[in-house]
């Protein structure tokens, strides 16, 4: 643990709910079970005057019937209610109240906006730090903490600020089934007290962080957060996702968390002059979370492509061009290599290797020519193209049978960054159960076990490890300095 | 029947197929067995001096044995054999001749190249025309051709010309899933015959095809090509995919079907100069091979985006905005609509319409205010984003349970241009056959039946939009001289 403000908030040892539910039907709904499910092994105190047992535990009427202390409060009561619930959570002395609760300054409206400055008054002069309001809270797998029943158990090395909950919970769930495992994931709205800067800079400090992943829509403090995310990117790569960059989008953050929109270009130069990566999309988000998650930066951007066929490879050469990467011939010696192990092609095959024009498949097969590709000094980085897709025709068809075909071994794969690319077929309700929809999950398992990010598309994969590179060489750059 | 040639060629009574296999295990082993499963109802005579019989079909040693005349014949011998397999074919007055048959001038070698040459002039001595060499041939379910056993049976109104075989599988396969039928697929390779103005001009003149795609890595005759289609695209929407756009891609189409890669700026102004549609990938390909063929071009750039919640909805407004839409705010008069129906959000609900804000779910549900957007006239087209995911808690929930919660009515939603965006999760092996998911299937089967096409993204679906009135612009604007 270090001595970050933060680091007492999210070990708490007892938690309150306040204004729990009984049901698990509409949003927030589902914290008590989440912490439950999530094994938060400290006291967990429901609290809602209606009933008085819930999930199998005493339920409290209010904060202050509760024996003893709490150290952390989660806050469901409507908006008016909250002054009341701050005082009694200073009586029974809540370090941090994680507010929920909603309809503040994101309505647009006086009043709203009225409360939510009272509440932060109120809650400095109790000496209780906010989360939020208008948020989903904290995820920590660790601790115990979580906002979802179904986020993952196991803890990783990638954290998280979101100013929104539904992307919080988006990119957790959508990053567990890429491989992502989280250490912190903060979702938390309109940041009246802690803000984005409070996050960013705890998961500097925080060992068990190597990766940052925030989703923003206004920035509190301008200077600070630049210059925590300048001394931030000198040490862990920050993945930024900036909401709300067009007229319509700024709208949208408005009502959303009362965020004001910063100028783009004024956004776009201040990220410009740290090492921190921007995302697109959250598509982009997504795919540059999982390169650094698996991937230490490609030495250089000499790209060696295998897998597709056909047309398949000539676009894969132009994307991988097109996002920067340097798609580089076959190497002479690589070349003269094939011709004295006997390979009729080896004047024809190309980078991309074009799989259609094999002849002897069996022994030039993918994984062996992958193999003499890695050990080849020309090349940084690979991209191998991989899909079950009309290799199933026999009977008791396996992921094995099929790296036997393909001569694929994985655990030999890592001398040099390997991003797989593996479809996303739009599969309908008749072929939703294929025996190749099974087998494309259980690939994307596999890679995962073995430490091998994958993306739908070869575009994406290419375009991730180029902004990688990129990364690595601002840090560089900025490192001289 | 129009009369242009090729519709004598593809519409055979009777196709031998010379070098038949017995296996299906490898690169075109399966056209036998695919005019089978297509239901091909003309003559079908195996060839191959190996066998006497093949999948219940009397099998021939060669042409010349057959009785009678033969139309059409899918080559699967070596290169080589191909002369004296044309003075075979000639002699049972075959019209035209599919070369499966590859290794010419793609290799790269002299005699290759010259082999090829020689075959097209014995081949024009002889009257036969040649689809290929090194391709697929046709996939034309009304007449039960096929090169795969998985194509639908069902004919639709899109052609697809593709230089590649392995993308024409492709594209027929993931654009299957995406809801589109084909009129006819031609795969054709090096084309030292008929070539891509050939394909197109049929196409062009084809009362059963809508759409026209086409994928090339290179034309034979720039002039003739563009002047093909300039008059087509005059009257059917053409999309053109490139292939070999940079400098890796140009060698690997060199390698691929021996094409001459055109310097890209040129290409691109000449396609400039006519209505065409020019995708940046495959992906994008089928996104707007979907979205013309389901829908009528939007009168305008006014979208309304409803069904995201908090940050999806930022992300969506800045998505659509980047990709040349017009987010508009909400019009007055319908926030005065929702006050008058006393719903508190009136003034506080944008567009996107964020869902995180609404309380009473019930009344104001993502269909209602969907149905009261299709009805303003502010909105030229609507991208809706729906998800399953996190709607599953109840036991026994169905798609219509969802419909009915969300107040959503798919049949009455054709007033103007929807797209619907069903995000594409990458499932891994333990959850590949969650409920989520088979509803998930079923929603996209769903979309599809009520005719509304579906992308994985919304940045996806808002490209596509966009390009589909640019091109209805740029369409008005050549119309005009």
């Amino acid at each position: 643990m270090s001595h970050h403000p933060l680091d007492v908030i999210l070990h708490p040892s007892s938690i309150a709910v306040v204004g729990v539910s009984r049901t698990q039907q509409g949003p927030g709904t589902g914290f008590l079970s989440s912490l439950l499910a999530q094994g938060f092994r400290g006291k967990i105190y429901p609290v809602n005057p209606k009933y008085t047992e819930v999930e199998g535990l005493k339920c409290y009427a209010s904060l202050r019937e509760i024996p003893g202390t709490v150290d952390y409060v989660i806050s469901r009561v409507p908006a008016r209610e909250v002054p009341k619930m701050l005082e009694d959570a200073a009586s029974k002395s809540v370090k941090a109240v994680h507010l929920f609760t909603a309809r503040f300054s994101e309505t647009g409206r006086l009043e709203a906006t009225q409360l939510e400055q009272e509440i932060l008054k109120l809650a400095r002069k109790l000496g209780i730090r906010i989360i939020g309001p208008n948020c989903m809270g904290v995820y920590y797998p660790a601790h115990g903490l979580s906002f979802a029943d179904r986020f993952p158990k196991e803890s990783g090395s990638i954290a998280l600020a979101s100013q929104s909950g539904n992307l919080a919970f988006d990119i957790v769930t959508t990053g567990a089934m890429r491989g992502l495992r989280f250490s912190k994931v903060i979702s938390y709205g309109n940041a009246i007290d802690l803000n984005e800067s409070d996050y960013l800079d705890y998961f500097a400090q925080d060992p068990q962080t190597k990766v940052i992943l925030m989703y923003i829509e206004g920035v509190k403090d301008g200077r600070r957060f630049f210059d925590t995310l300048r001394r931030t990117t000198a040490i862990k790569p920050v993945i930024i996702l900036k909401g709300g960059e067009g007229q319509a989008g700024a709208r949208a953050i408005s009502s959303h968390t009362a965020s004001l929109a910063s100028l783009t270009e004024v956004w776009n130069a201040a990220i410009s002059q740290t090492a921190a990566i921007a995302a697109e999309s959250l598509e982009e988000f997504i795919d540059l979370a999982v390169s650094f998650y698996f991937l230490s930066s490609p030495a250089g951007k000499r790209v060696g492509v295998v897998g597709g066929a056909g047309g398949a490879s000539v676009l894969a050469a132009d994307e991988c061009e097109s996002a920067g990467l340097d798609v580089i011939p076959l190497p002479q010696e690589f070349r003269e290599q094939l011709r004295d192990q006997g390979f009729p092609e080896w004047d024809w095959l190309s980078n991309p290797v074009d799989f259609s024009i094999i002849s002897d498949r069996k022994r030039l097969s993918m994984g062996y020519i992958f193999e003499m590709m890695t050990k080849d000094h020309h090349f940084d980085l690979f991209i191998i193209m991989l899909r079950v897709f009309r290799r199933t025709q026999q009977p008791d068809f396996t992921l094995d049978k099929l790296f036997a075909m393909l001569g694929l071994k994985f655990d030999i794969m890592h001398t040099k960054p390997v991003l797989a690319v593996v479809p996303e077929p739009s599969l309908g309700i008749e072929n939703c159960d294929s025996e190749e929809w099974k087998l494309t999950c259980e690939l994307r398992s596999r890679l995962i076990a073995n430490g091998i990010p994958f993306y739908p598309t070869i575009g994406r994969a290419a375009l991730a490890a180029r902004k990688m590179i990129d990364s690595c060489q601002r840090k560089s750059a900025s490192d001289a300095f």
